[in-house]
């Protein structure tokens, strides 16, 4: 290497996800090489979001004003919530389905031992928002995890606590996929909730 | 998505090689949830580099000063010069090899039908230099593939037309590699250019 600051920008790079040195080096290259408008834009752009977007205080999703579009919209039905661990969560719901309700993104899950329990995740803000009486369901979508599925246990316990109907998205096979490649795990859960042919 | 400036940093992320939309977005989130300070030293690191990193004007190669640090070491041996297509195989080589000789950064390979003939590589420049008298021996290192076999014989011209042996690293089986796995264009020239057992 003959440039600190190609060596820094490689360095750099590797706070990305999935990005180890190879990858990073490939980066730094294909900016240097062929993209550097494109490395400014991205410049700009990480600066602008790091600075600006903060959360929802309604639905801690990611927002850069103090309540986001989806929950100041007048166009969506307060009476359905739905709980996600994390904002690409939500939008995966967003863009594959036809679900016009509001969502409360957890940006987590219950997990004691890293220390994260209710007060960390906003559920004491989701208690007193159930206890207001506007939502008549909540649509618990969390991952079908050990620690989702605790998550979602204490959810509905607190749902219930307040009145409001718990519901989960159905679990099963995919659609249109051939039973042997679906993992043990789906199949197993599939098998223990069949129910009778109609 | 309730905020442009995440859905624009999503949008920058895709100028990156082998990043689409779905990684975009998770880098995206990633830097937003967990890495905000990391995401503001990308930030600075890609304005330094892309403002600040050039090319040497001796190899080609990227470098913030006009010449770079190997050019300008007296440490290396100028006798021995090798020529390889990009700035990561120069590191690779670097790396992997006890090389102390220099570099000559193509920044490509002769492609006529991309408009990348022998001025677009800095050729004159080599020919020149290798006129000079200080180059024994021109390494060519460019890759195995068409293009990089057809910028060999070039080269190897060149340095012939100035009195410099042309010399070519060696090609074959990979050192520890089960014979079965090796691809049939190394397996082919492997066994093309056999040697008898001394
Ligand atoms: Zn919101
Ligand atoms: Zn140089």
């Amino acid at each position: 290497m003959s440039s600190a600051l190609l060596e820094q920008l490689i360095d750099a790079f590797r706070v990305l996800p999935g990005v180890g040195r190879k990858s990073a080096q490939r980066m730094a290259y294909h900016v240097l090489e062929r993209e550097r408008e494109g490395g400014r834009r991205l410049a700009q752009a990480l600066v602008d979001a790091v600075e600006k977007v903060g959360h929802c205080s309604r639905c801690r999703d990611f927002s850069e004003t103090p309540v986001c579009a989806t929950c100041a919209s007048a166009a969506r039905d307060a009476h359905l919530l739905c709980v996600v661990e994390s904002p690409a969560d939500r939008l995966a719901i967003e863009q594959a389905t036809g679900y016009r309700g509001l969502y409360f993104v957890l940006q987590g899950r219950l997990s004691p031992l890293d220390g994260i329990g209710p007060s960390e995740l906003g559920l004491d803000t989701l208690d007193a928002r159930l206890g207001e009486g506007e939502v008549h369901e909540l649509i618990i979508a969390t991952n079908p995890t050990v620690e989702g599925e605790a998550t979602a246990h204490y959810l509905s316990q607190l749902a219930r606590g307040r009145g409001v109907r718990p519901m989960r998205p159905a679990h099963g096979l995919p659609l249109g996929g051939e039973l042997e490649y679906v993992d043990r795990g789906t199949l197993s859960h599939a098998f223990g909730s069949r129910s009778e042919v109609p």
